[in-house]
């Protein structure tokens, strides 16, 4: 594929009313499930290479975030496109419904606790978007936040949202300047799709467990959410916080868009090893006069 | 003493050059010490009240910070204004030089995480702000966050100050639309008032422990901290954040002000039990028959 970082079909990077319906769920062209495997594995390895780079450079952490309907292979992407890096440099977090301890906090609170540090790759599967998106279309979640002056769902209106995303743009602006590079994936899913993958959790008595009756009351306000994630996305892309919009009606290409995505950010990053100081490099000479003294 | 939540004598609440030598080191008249400790004793009486309050009104949390020189008395000043308080309501944090992890982190994320939930009074005894105090002062402690860009102290100019000053009132402002209420205090203490106190360490070997060699080395850059804490409190002073300037010669002064201050701003808060919805209501009487009918 050609380079995906700044094509405009799967970028969306500064803000503005956005129709989702213009970004396919499929990949152009018909490349085959192999080739795509084979992709993956390929851009997997530069990107173990690159994480390397990322941790001995020790001035950036990268955050990948991923937001999408369910059944949209959000954790299979994560595991296919990452496995094999570090551990040491690389932490994951999904983010469930809160608990009362991080509903008694402020919204961002519970994902600024779970931020990567420098040198380290953090995925945080579902994210603060979560309270723009789920809590958009579910307003009465917010009864549970306790913010003053919101004591009823008729006291949520368009400036308690416009605040909201204001809220998450000074955040995101914040940990730019401190050097954290952020990805936001938007995993695009048909609803025809989500229904097939569905009923495969329903059939396949070995993904049982994935299965939520839940997600079919979800999927009920499909429409809901799609204006939810237009209003999201369009009111918080930036050129230095972009949404990437990932094809995700089959998963093989979702992986080989992300990982491409994911490798070409990376390479963008200009990782460097530390340079070392005169002083450090006169260390290094009088360590090996000792050691070969020994 | 006459309120003193509007009191320009002691509060800055908006943006602003400010020239600190206009905020006394000492409090007006002449008030015993005697009747200093009692006026603590029934503020600290008053605060204890309110902070059940603010636990079962549940909205609000109360973040208190101190910023000031070595030996200003924060600590004590926490210890006589707060003690008593329910400690399931109130929690302390102590900010020294931070760690690696925390360097790892953006210069936020240590202040995030210590963050009061709903209910809870924190007390930042120093806070973000040394990273404009202390990390202004000495912009080469800036190498150990290892921020893009930033390189030398050189690459440190005042675009970099400003940006992170934003950084601070955007953060704040997040927190107050929150429902957390930010109170934020400098102890003003003059120089003089400092030395004796050192002396004091240096001389009580009952307060040896409490002195650093470094206490000295910063008092040298008395003039530097003075010109960082003006242009500090200056940059991020708001109606929501304000800076409370209280006047630190005398321990007891300051404790009885900030008791007094913190007293008032949690009257202003208007906290209210939660209303029980008529269905808690019916519940509790449900309830009565039944313990009385067993």
């Amino acid at each position: 594929m050609p380079e995906l970082l700044n094509d405009p079909a799967f970028v969306v990077a500064k803000q503005g009313a956005i129709d989702l319906a213009k970004y396919p769920t499929r990949l152009p062209g018909k490349a085959k499930k192999e080739e795509l495997k084979e992709k993956v594995a390929e851009e997997r390895e530069k990107i173990i290479k690159l994480q390397e780079k990322l941790y001995a450079d020790d001035r950036h952490a990268l955050l990948i975030l991923f937001q999408a309907m369910d059944a949209s292979g959000k954790d299979s992407c994560a595991k296919h496109v990452l496995s094999g890096v570090n551990p040491v440099g690389m932490r994951t977090w999904s983010f469930k419904a809160p608990n009362n301890e991080e509903l008694a906090h402020d919204f961002l609170w519970r994902h600024v606790c779970a931020l990567p540090e420098r040198g380290v790759i953090g995925i945080h599967n579902r994210s603060h978007y979560e309270e723009v998106l789920a809590v958009r279309v579910h307003p009465e979640y917010l009864m549970g936040q306790k913010i003053p002056g919101i004591e009823s769902v008729k006291d949520v209106d368009a400036a308690f949202w416009k605040r909201r995303f204001e809220s998450i743009r000074n955040f995101e602006e914040h940990l730019t300047a401190q050097g954290i590079v952020l990805m936001k994936f938007h995993l695009r899913m048909g609803r025809d799709a989500q229904k097939e993958r569905l009923m495969e959790r329903l059939d396949d008595p070995s993904k049982n467990w994935k299965f939520s009756v839940d997600d079919i009351h979800e999927r009920a306000r499909w429409d809901d959410y799609m204006k939810a994630y237009e209003e999201a996305i369009g009111a918080t892309a930036a050129p230095h916080a972009p949404w990437y919009m990932v094809p995700a009606d089959e998963q093989w290409e979702t992986r080989a868009t992300v990982a491409q995505l994911v490798r070409e950010r990376m390479e963008a990053m200009d990782l460097q090893p530390p340079q070392l100081t005169d002083k450090q490099k006169a260390g290094l000479v009088e360590a090996r006069k000792l050691l070969a003294a020994e």
